[in-house]
Formats: C-alpha cells, structure tokens, sequence
C-alpha cells in the first residue's frame, strides 16, 4: 500500500512537471491556442523541404510528418467497408501481420439501401472505431460516384443512382467515421463512373448534369459531412485529370463550395507537376517512380509533388503561395486527425461492431418480390431446407480490388441458415453452378478451394433433384468478387447472370414453388425467368454478418425494409446511358483504338444528361424490372393522404408535408415514406419527379405514425447552366408521396410565387 | 470566410457529441475515474482468453491489446541508445521502411560518464521523444548490470562497476523516457553480467554481494525511478531462470521492493509455464514456438503464457489469481503509456536531440592521460594533423547486438575532424591496421565498405610516415560492434587491444610526441604502451554525433569533464572476477562441457563478493591502470578543506558536508567532486571506500563554489545477510572527498551513534 502511494505520487508529479512545461510548449503544440495560430506557428517553423515532404507519400499507404518538429505521420487506408490489412512499406503484397483482421461491413450499396440515416452514422461510427484502433488516419471512402450504368464493375462501392439519397445517406457516414479522429476520404471526386477506361477516359458533360446529377453528394459530403479529407478521381474532365483539375478542384470544389480540407489523389492518378501544384491538389499517393522500383531509396523523391515541385521553387519558376496553401490544410487535418487528444481509442470488433454489420445487412436486404409469401420461412413447414448456388458457400470479402479485406471472420449464407434452421430442419447443399475462382487480392486469399470436376449437367442434376425433394428452396447466386463481376478496375461485360445461372433459376422455378432467389451483387442484373419465381431477395455483399443477416430475413426475425437505391432496368438498352449515352466511349474514337494508354484518352459524352436512373424511366415511361425505392415487406403499410401546411410558397419559404403512416399487417416492420417533387410546368425539361426527402419510418401492428417532411426551394430548384445558379421558377409543383419511385401513395399540390 | 465559421462550428458540434458521449464512457474509458477504479471495470469485462493473450507477444516486438475493448496493442523496441529500426511481423530481417532513422545517442557507459544526472534527464527525454514518434510503447532499456569484468561483450550498453553512479544515473534516464508516456524497461533483472553462457548459467552469489552489488541500481529505477516495466534476464539464479524465479521476481522485486509494474522476459528467457506462471513474471516476448515457425499462423499460442497457461486455467489445474494479478499490472501499464491522453506526439532529430547527443558524448569523453598538454590541438601549430587508425572512419551505430541501429547520420571520428579543423589545417588519413568487417546486424547493415589489400606492414609503414611528417598525430583504435568485441551474446577473448593496434601506437609514440590515442570501446583495455604515449582520450561509442563530440574535445571547444565509470586494470588478473571469482564459469565444469546447452547449465561462483571495481583495487592496493572516478581536464581545480555540519550524527540523522571547489585554470570546465565513506571499523568486511555522493560543478576560470552534499545511514550501512537487512553500525566514519576514487582531496571524520 505503501508502494502504491508511492506510484501515485510519482504520477502525479510526472504530470505536474508535463504541466508545468505545457507553458513553455511552442504555439503549435499547445492545445489551449487556436488552431488557426497553430497551423500558422507550425507553418513558420518549417523548411521548404518539410513542407514539400508532407505532399506526398512516403510509402503505400503512408506521408511523412515533420519528424524533426514532432508533427506526426499521416496513415491512410482503404477502404469503405472495413480496414484494409497492412501491407509492406513499398509495395501491394501483404505484410504478414496477424493483428489487422477486421469486421467486414456491407457494402455501401447495402448501406444506401437501408435508407436510414442513422443507421449510416453507426456504420461509420463502428468502421472509424477500428480504423482508429489500427492506428489509421485518412479513411479512404465513402465512393459517391453515380450509378450511371449496371456495367460499372465498382458500383457496390457506391450509394446508388440518386443524388438526394447519396447526399443524405452520405453525410452521417462521415461524422460516424470522424467522430474518431480519422478523416474520410469521399470519392472519387468527380465522374469516374465507370472502370473500364477509368484512367484514360474524358468526360463530358454539361454544367446542369455535372451540377444536378454528379455532384451533389461530393458537395453534401463537404458542406454538411465536413468530409476532412477528398480524393480526386483518375479520369479527365475538360481534358484535365481530375486529379489535378482547374475546374473540378479549385473552381468548384475550394471556390465554389470554400471547401478548406484537404484534396489527395486517388492512388497514381497524378501526372504532372504543375498542373498538381496549381489545380488544387494537396496531397498526391501510388504514384509510379520514373522508373525507379518503389523499393529505390528516394523513390518517393520522384513524385509529381516532390522533388519535381522543389526544383522549381528553387529555380524560382513557382513561388510558395500554393505550397503554404496546401501545408495549411494538411496541418489542419493534424488538428483533427494525428494531433487531436481528445480522439477515442477505437475497438475492433466488439459487439456493437457486429451488431451493426449484422442490422445494416438486414435493413439493405431488398425484397424485390414475394409471391405468395413464400418469404419468411414458416419453420413448420420446413422439414428440408435446400440451399442451392454458388454464393452460399463463396467468400466475397475477398476480392473486389481496394474494397477488399481480410476479414475476421464472413459468416456465409450456408453457414447463416444452418445455423439459424439447423436445429429444425435439414439442410442440404448443392451448389448448382460453377462460377470464376476469385477470392483473392493483392496477396490476401480467401483461403476457399471452391474446385469442382462435376460437369454443368451433372450440377444442375443434382440441385434440381434436391429442389424437388425439399420443403423450401434457397438459390443463392448472383455476381460476385472475379473480373468482370463486381470488381475494380474493368467493368461487366453485359447485364446477364454468369454462369447460366438464369438456367438453373429457371429449372429449380419448375421443380418447387417454395422457391425463393437470392442475389448477391452490388448491381442491377436482368431477371429473364422473373414471371416463374415467386421470390426475389437483393442481398448485396453484406460482409462479417452475410449470412446471419440474410438468415434473419429469411427466417422473419428481421422484417425486410431495404429498397432500391438505383433502378433495375429490364434489359441494358433500357438504361439512359446505354440508350443515349456513350459507353464505355465514344464509338468512333473506340473503333481508332483510342482509350489504351493515357496519351490517348477517349471521350465519353453523357448524353442522357440529367435523365439518369428513375429520371429516365419515369420521364420516358420504360417499365423497370424493378424500380427506385423499391422494395417490399412481410408486413403492410397504409400511407394516409398528406396535407401540406400552405399552398403557395414564397421563395424563402418551406413548406411541410404531413401524412400517416400504418402498419396494416401483423409484422412490427419499417416502411420509408419518400417524397418526390415533380415541376408541373418548366422552361427546362425536368425528370417526371426527383427525390427530395425520405423518412424511415418503424411501425409495429396496427400502429400508426404521423410524419412531416419539409423542403424549401432548393428541392424545387434545377440549376440554370446560363446563369450558372439554381433556380427555382415560380409555377406548380407536386408533391408525390409513396413507397417507392413508381407506387405514389398520395400527392400534394402547391405554388412557388 | 463564412465556410471557416462553419467548419469551426461544426468541428464544435462534434466534440460536443463527444463530450456528450463520454458520459455514457463505460469506466475504463473514462479519464474522469480514478485509474484503480477503471483497472477493475476493464479487468471485469475480459474474456479469459483476452486475459491471457495480453500475457505474451503477438509478433516480435509487439504484444496484443484487447481490440473488442479498445485497449490498445503494446509496441516495444530495443535499445537503450535509439529506438531500433522496424523488423518483419514474425522475423528479425528489416521490413525496408524508410521513416525508422534516428538519432544514435551515445552508449550508455558514456552517459554514466558525464557523471551528470541533468544530461540523463536530457538524454531520457529525447531517447523517449523518438520512441513516442515512432509510435512505441515501451523502451527496452536501459541496462544497468554492473561491470564485473571487462570482457563481457554489452558492458558498453551498461553504466559502470559502481551501484550508486549507477543508481543514481539511471533514475533521471527513466523520468526522462517516461515523461513521454513510453515506458522503459530496466535490464537484465539480474546477475546477467557477462555474455558467455548467459543463457546457460547459474550465478552463485551471496545475499550481501547481491543486496549490496548487483541489486541497488534495480532497486533505485523501480523504487525512485518508478521503471513502468522491468526485465527479467537469460541467466539462472538459485537454479531458476531469472525471468521466471521467485526469489528475484516475487520475493525481492515484488515483496521487499513492492513492484507493481510489469516484468516482461528478455526475448526467449522463458521456458517453463507453471514458472512463468507463479514466479512473477506478466509478459512473455520472444520465445521459442515448439517447433512451428514463427510465420505458422498461431505460432504465438504456443508461448508459455499462451495457450499452455490457458489449459491449465480449464483444466482447472491453476486459478486465476495469478492472471488476474498480471492483467492488473499490464492495464494500469496501459493508462501510463497507450491510454494516456495527456502524452506528448514526440519528435525525431530535433535540434535539441541532436545537441543532447553531441553533448553527452562531449561530457562523457574521459581525458585518461595529457602529458604535455598535447590536447588540446594547438590550432595555430597544426598545419598537419594525421588521423590514423580505423575506428576513425568506422560506423559504429551498426552491429554489436540488439542495440544496433539504423542512424539518421552518424559523424564519424574522420569527418568530425575535418569539419572542424579541415579550413586551417590539412588533414590526411592513414588506417595503420584492419579489424572485422563488423558493421551489419539482423539485417541492418552499415553500408560501408572497408577491404583492405595491403599488408600489415604496409599500412604500418604508411601510418609512421604520415605520423612523422604531421605536428600532430591523433590515432583512433579501440573495440568495435564485431563478436568478441563489444557485442551481445558472447564475450571478448583477451584484454588486449586486438588487431595487434599495441604495435602501431607504439610506433606512432616513437615517431611524434604530439601524439593523443583515442580509444573507442566501451570496456577497459589493457595499455602496455601507456608510459610511451602522452595523451590518452576514453571516447567511447557515442552513436550519431560521434565524431563532432570528439573534434569539439580535441579542439578544446569542450573541456574534459567525463570521469570513468569502471576502473581499468593494468591486466585481467588485476580484476577481482578474474582473481577471485569464476569466468566464465566453474573451472571443473567447464572442462565437463557444461554450459553448451540449457540442459547443462554451468555454475558461476562471484567468489570475489562485494570487491568489484575499485572495492577491490582500493582494498588491496592494486594499483589500476586508471581508477574508477578518473578523469582529467583542460583546466585545474582546487578543493577547498571539507567541513562537517555536525561531528556525530544519530540513526536517524544526515550530516552535509561543505567544501569549495575553484577553477584555478584559464579554461571553462566542469569538476565532479566525489564522495566517498570509508568505515573505519567494522564487524564485517568494507571496502577501503564507497561512493556516496558526488555533484559535477561547471566553474569559468577563477571561480569558486560551495558544494554541499548530504548523506544519511544509508551512506553507511551494509547489507548483514543474517538480518536481512541493511546496518549501519555505530562507530567512526571517514568522509572522502576528491576528483577520482584515487584522487581524495580532503577528508572529514564523524561518528555514528
């Protein structure tokens, strides 16, 4: 006792001393200054070599600090639905350790399917807890880019078709994550909304589109996220990497929006020195070395905003104005990230952790059709379960590209009804089909050997068999992680299932009309057989919890209430861009070869402009397979009819909307009421409606909830590219309230003086 | 302007939320509550399993948290002269970062040799700021076992052969480390006094040799110096390992001493779970893994303290009591370094550092001999300086065992010559022999290349010439990193200089008398040249700065001040080990073969006891080559006649004495006047004198001062083994005041009641 006195004491006066040299401590290192004369203090102390230091990577995934000045290094990571593993200092090949296995959490697909802000603020808060236990500063995610195309091999990285819905779902995600002390990193700043070409491609556009349709959540993500940090993307836009792009990064992005964080490059996307230097690039990443193996000593010397940079402030041909600029940011971000005390520890996979990859996978699951409620399970009847594809036994953690992880552990969807029917009922296994091996990444593996000698024929054989002999039957199939699917880097090669999986979707319909199907993808696919299923679930990539997730749903525990973040066209040419557009360029410039290396870029004009996703169909009456904001539930919603609380508006005006809300069934399950605006009338083609508010609403039986939803001009609002303005004209305007894009419940008329 | 207010505003918002939040902290997160209370709670949240995995390493130098939790991993490092480059997760070889270089501060026998508890506080401080930017947890370091012969290969990483020097200066080491929320770790706890056979070895000691010798600068980092963590060492005592031994761990440590922090093994000093288990050690690093390779995945589990200690808790064969009282220790560790808010981000390569480092190498230096006064260099007389010898333009920062390192930049002896005399004098080089290779180890290499072609002779021949025909001749030899030099895992072969460097400073004295040997090493060496060359400088290794400390030295920049830690004998048998004592073991033994293998360990009887270092020459008469205490100056000083405040003194009294000290020279300089006691009569034998007390005074030319040290019984006391305890026997004292142990200037007796 004596000791421990002793122990405290010395504590304390180890404490008192740090204390008392707290009044000596420079400006810079004293947390009781503003960070504004931090920043400026730091700034003052630095060389021009610390400074340009700080601008660029020292290694794959990190930046220097000032050493010499005790300001810490930055750590970045991917990625967006858990934290990448270590890998070696210089090159992609894994580092070996065995302290980074993570909580795999679903893809932002999932997460934008929920519709449920708040539900975004705990995925955040939970994947920027263990960014932070990994000792991570810059996450790099949230992607926000547009769904603009099925074929687009990244979109289940992003938050869907609808900028509304992107902005709203993106901005809680980021003060999740940042709560943490780790910044985010909103991607890919702007229009890389394809892989195929993604480096060498230029994209045009008109101002309204760019302002309307693609830019909305970046700017969501940067006004209201406070998002500290943005990465640039890897196409051309006007002919400037986007990267290192005038109009995109200093016209709009720090002019436009005062944007005051923090532009790093997405990894290799920079390319030249001045252009990084004036057009609003702060910090460059995965640069190659000129040559040189990233193992070189000094390699890192050679980025575009390294020595290049330093050698021309020597030469005198560029002043430091645009060097002080960018070390003040970054040291802003210190403040926030490396510097801030007050950050919380993190924790890696704690129960709230998995609870929450497990809900959000509840919620994001989509249930596209249910038939004869064949859906949830009725555990009385379910003496043989069969379980039938590919991707119930396949490890989709792993691959993908820079989303990929090495996950704790990935409950797969076998092993999530096994063990929530097990006990019950039989569950049997056959897999159907034979997809691509995949499963790996960069040197980490799923560690599955998923070899197969047995013939196409013989597999179908046997699931059918299965099917017929069994109670219910599970398909679970879809896309998955392999090149090609949903993958970085290249896109999907065409809108189908792979594998015939359409084949024996359509065989197993036949055999049992317990039959649901569950598709694993972060896309819209088409469903030829649709007429012959009853059941249609959209899984997603869901993560740690896949399997437990869809089990619930399966099962009812969980009642679904995901809809659809984008719309499912029923063939290709259906969608705006494959109609209208150009993909994945322009065709004349495809068929000179042009788009194969970067002194050759090709243009891709988005032609459809602003009738993107349900904008299109709506506007052009194209019936979708499945149709935004979709999805249905076990249970039943009555909306009551909505009441405005004024009929004319002035222009600073909001104006209030209030309806009911009834669970009619008896399910406790949630409904999302969503509000769409259509312009009667308009100098402008408009879309037949956008969305302009949403509320997740949950009811048990019988209960009933009233609900407002508000909105001012700007939801009224298109942007006007001649007065370079959003504009809101004066006229009629309806509000059109339902469950999902093409089910309107009750409208709403009003006047814009 | 008006996003900054916003951004302000919401960072505001967020750290709101976040205060908000901390008043749902669950306790052991909350620094609000008293540190024992959030022990508790975070102990009653764990798991066993995550009980015993804080327990032992997760890779080669790091040990895991509880990421469910949020407690964070720890990340040790070695050395005690600079935070150790990154390894590999599970290997030893380099992991090629490039933000690992640091300041190599000077070995630890030259910190002892500033004889200055401010510069230990200085060089702790600035060791444990870079340990802080790299991200490191606890310091493995420093060592403090006591110089018992000047064989054993790490005497250079130790600070001397006398327990209050060293006592006392590894104190300040530690506050200083630790004000950085790193913790250090004192080492090898205890009796691992040489590297032969340190893993093979039983140290047979006496209580008072132990309590007296060996134990007191333990004794002063854990109870003055409050070591957060200690290191258990390779050898065995009383037939148990060090690590893992309850009369060292339990009895002493945590008994008599009341330890509470955490003992963790040396790398691979564990080999017995129940041991491990019981006799007081917390953490495991290092070990063995039964045969697996370390790259096995859950090659940790085989530690001792891993699964084996699992098992044993469900089998129910052990309680956990034990585990408890571990987890308790290593979580309080855990609110000191990783969970410490309050601890600054460190720094690498500050100005400061770099001026601690060239300091402590500046106040270490010892002037041994300075006939004629041929240093300093007359500058207006040195139009030719000759360098010759090889440690003149050898690195030293690499090689020599765990405490090698990846430096910044290390200035050596050559360099640091040129620079400061190279504008007026010519400076030419000469190697004059070729010693090992050296240079590399575990990966690290030096990068130097230094083949030689020509014979002995030639190079001889070479360096007389060049000594002849320059007005002053510095010769740099000495030891170096390679085996058999100054290096861990196994001992010197002779005392001798090696590469037969007595031949070619023999030459050198006979062929110009402005001749000074600086000898580079971190143990005594034998001199038998000594009365041919008049000037002799103790440089040892002292890490980056090396070279501009002994040019500053050399130039008179600085004056002289280090005094000798360890006595130099004139020969080996002089040493009271060698005389007295068994090296490096039993005699019978030895020639049995014992000590090859754990199986067969060998015994090692200090049958010298408490006459180590000066003890033993002092009470002998044995005249040493240099005394312990030694060390010259550029100028002189006087000591005035030293007076008692009070002639008899009670049990429970102290007594000061009060003596001047004048800088009677032309020079600036610093003195260190030493205190030493003398019983005049005793029951037991004493030795001629101890230290206990000693003041280094920094005095410009002609002034004076007063220095006044105070003792008390403890200054007096031996350790009576019967008793157990420390005496002070009444009766006559001699109080012995000089510059050298065999220097006294003047004397005072008192009398104990």
């Amino acid at each position: 006792m004596l000791k421990k006195t002793f122990l405290l004491g010395f504590f304390s006066l180890s404490y008192a001393v740090s204390m008392a040299q707290s009044n000596n401590l420079p400006i810079y290192l004293d947390d009781s200054k503003p960070v504004e004369q931090r920043v400026k203090d730091a700034l003052s102390r630095m060389t021009v070599e610390e400074k340009v230091a700080m601008l660029h990577a020292q290694s794959k995934f990190s930046s220097p600090g000032v050493p010499r000045l005790g300001i810490p290094e930055f750590w970045t990571t991917d990625g967006p639905h858990g934290v990448r593993s270590e890998v070696i200092w210089d090159e992609w090949d894994q580092a070996g350790w065995t302290n980074d296995s993570i909580i795999a959490y679903p893809a932002l697909t999932a997460l934008s399917a929920t519709w449920n802000k708040k539900m975004s603020y705990k995925y955040g808060k939970a994947l920027g807890e263990e960014a932070r236990y990994r000792k991570k500063d810059i996450l790099l995610g949230p992607g926000v880019n547009i769904y603009r195309t099925p074929l687009n091999g990244r979109n289940f990285e992003y938050m869907g078709e609808d900028p509304f819905l992107a902005s709203k779902m993106v901005v809680p995600y980021i003060h999740g994550v940042q709560s943490n002390g780790v910044a985010t990193s909103v991607k890919h700043f702007a229009l890389n909304n394809q892989e195929t070409f993604r480096h060498t491609s230029n994209v045009i556009v008109d101002n309204r589109t760019l302002y309307e349709i693609y830019l909305p959540p970046f700017k969501a993500a940067v006004t209201e996220g406070d998002s500290w940090t943005i990465m640039g993307a890897y196409d051309l836009y006007k002919g400037q990497y986007a990267s290192q792009n005038q109009y995109l990064l200093n016209d709009i992005l720090k002019g436009e929006w005062k944007y005051k964080g923090v532009v790093v490059s997405d990894w290799g996307a920079v390319n030249n020195t001045e252009q990084a230097i004036h057009n609003g690039l702060d910090m460059e990443f995965g640069s190659w070395t000129n040559g040189l193996s990233a193992g070189t000593k000094n390699a890192y010397d050679n980025y575009y905003l390294a020595q290049p940079y330093l050698n021309l402030i020597k030469s005198g041909k560029v002043g430091t104005k645009e060097l002080d600029d960018k070390v003040t940011r970054i040291l802003n971000l210190a403040y926030k990230t490396t510097m801030n005390k007050n950050k919380p520890f993190g924790n890696i996979a704690s129960e709230e952790h998995i609870a929450t990859a497990k809900q959000v996978g509840e919620e994001g699951i989509v249930l596209l059709k249910n038939q004869n409620n064949v859906l949830p399970i009725d555990i009385n009847k379910a003496k043989k379960i069969a379980v039938i594809g590919e991707n119930a036994i396949k490890i989709m953690t792993v691959g993908g590209g820079s989303s990929s992880l090495k996950a704790k552990y990935e409950v797969l969807p076998l092993d999530g009804i096994k063990s929530r029917f097990g006990k019950q009922s039989e569950i049997k296994f056959a897999r159907g089909y034979v997809g691509d091996p995949g499963g790996e990444y960069n040197g980490v593996k799923s560690g599955q050997d998923l070899k197969e000698t047995r013939s196409a024929d013989e597999l179908l054989k046997e699931a059918v068999e299965l099917a017929k002999n069994s109670d219910y039957v599970i398909f679970v199939g879809g896309l998955n992680k392999s090149e090609y699917q949903d993958n970085e880097g290249i896109d999907r090669k065409s809108y189908g299932l792979p594998y015939n999986q359409d084949n024996v979707i359509t065989a197993l319909a036949k055999a049992n009309k317990n039959f649901a199907v569950v598709l694993v993808s972060g896309n819209a696919v088409a469903m030829p057989w649709i007429k012959d299923v009853p059941t249609v679930l959209q899984n997603w990539y869901l993560g740690s919890e896949a399997g437990n997730s869809l089990a619930s749903i399966l099962a009812g525990d969980a009642n679904p209430s995901g809809k659809l973040p984008f719309t499912f066209p029923v063939k290709l040419e259906d969608n705006s861009a494959h109609k209208l557009g150009e993909y994945p360029g322009n065709k004349e410039e495809l068929a000179l070869g042009k788009g194969k290396d970067q002194k050759n870029p090709i243009n891709i004009t988005y032609n459809e402009g602003i009738f993107v996703g349900y904008r299109w169909h709506d506007t052009q009456n194209i019936k979708p397979l499945f149709s935004f904001g979709h999805g249905l539930s076990y249970t039943t919603f009555e909306f009551g009819k909505a009441k405005a609380d004024k009929t004319t508006i002035g222009q600073d005006d909001k104006i209030t909307f209030t309806f009911t809300v009834k669970n009619t069934g008896k399910k406790a399950g949630a409904e999302v009421a969503q509000l769409y605006i259509n312009d009667i009338k308009s100098s402008v083609p408009r879309p037949a409606k956008e969305l302009k508010g949403f509320e997740k609403i949950f009811l048990n039986p019988g209960e009933e909830k009233s609900v407002s939803i508000t909105i001012d001009k700007e939801a009224l609002s298109f942007f006007d590219a001649d007065k370079h303005a959003w504009v809101a004209e004066p006229g009629d305007f309806e509000a059109l309230i339902g469950n999902s894009s093409d089910n309107i419940k009750t409208k709403v008329k009003f006047t814009l003086k």
